[in-house]
């Protein structure tokens, strides 16, 4: 999508480690404007389809996520990093790579909020190893939903993570694609 | 604000500890739609001020943070809990301790995101004895930018937290005020 591949051109910069920093509109900031357009284009790509839920995973999946229930209309479920005293312990739980922060961690969706034969769509702001995604995509298969899509902001194609999601029989859609980062400069498929 | 008060009493459930579960409309699900017509209300008391940006505390205060920044149409900046690679050194920092979760832990903002002279609405979803709202207000401080106001969600009156920081001297307002739990009921100011 044009108007996310220039933004990241414009302000994203690259770290060590081929680490995108997009800290200023997607990750620390973020551009709502901006997010209502993707929304849009995420609409047009998975319009077609019966959505009752969007699924995310905190902290940066908020945000994209929600601009998806806006145009949706739908409510947007984050799955949680934290055990907090409201949450409980009847979750369904699964374990996250880190590779940006080089930890494990478990993530968490209350049973009571994902019920079985929910059709969901699943954004996410980054698609690299698929480590996250895959570990939304295992939430919600404990919790028998059908996952009708994956919509994802920005896809690192040579990490591999899309491709074994799709792999995985799931429609993947990201709309920005990096196939590769030479030079310093981004290079996008 | 008579829908949120509504929402509250039908789907909020109270805890041991004087704690609100609203996991299924802001802590863990969001209601897009109603994350909405908040922003609207916070657009109609805080409209007349200048605003460049919208700050708020991750995790659970970027989605009313980020309905504000569409109806504001101004960037949404979260202070983050979490080192990252793409944050780096460069930030303000303080301290915040959390009753539910029992535990201290930093708060940051980079120091690239936050301006002198900006002027920031700041949102978040509780407000209760007000250490995480001291805390952004810290980090506003370290910036010097200037606060124009405070808008929450939800307030629990009878924890303090409210006063204190209109005794600092800045403009709080809460679209939901709870003075007491009694016997199992939420009773509102």
């Amino acid at each position: 999508m044009k108007i996310l591949k220039q933004r990241i051109l414009e302000d994203g910069m690259l770290l060590p480690g081929n680490i995108l920093k997009v800290d200023s509109f997607i990750n620390h900031m973020v551009d709502p404007l901006l997010f209502m357009e993707l929304a849009q284009e995420f609409k047009r790509i998975f319009g077609d389809k019966e959505i009752d839920k969007i699924v995310t995973m905190e902290v940066s999946g908020i945000a994209p996520a929600f601009a998806c229930g806006v145009v949706f209309e739908k409510p947007v479920l984050f799955a949680k990093k934290t055990v907090s005293k409201t949450l409980g312990d009847d979750v369904f739980k699964t374990k996250v790579h880190s590779y940006t922060k080089k930890t494990n961690y478990d993530v968490m969706i209350s049973k009571e909020l994902l019920n079985e034969g929910e059709k969901v769509l699943i954004i996410d702001d980054f698609l690299a190893k698929g480590k996250a995604l895959r570990g939304l995509i295992d939430l919600c298969e404990q919790a028998k939903v059908d996952i009708e899509g994956i919509g994802v902001l920005i896809e690192k194609s040579f990490q591999g993570g899309g491709k074994s999601i799709k792999d995985m029989g799931y429609e993947v859609h990201s709309l920005a694609k990096i196939k590769a980062f030479e030079n310093g400069e981004i290079i996008f498929e």
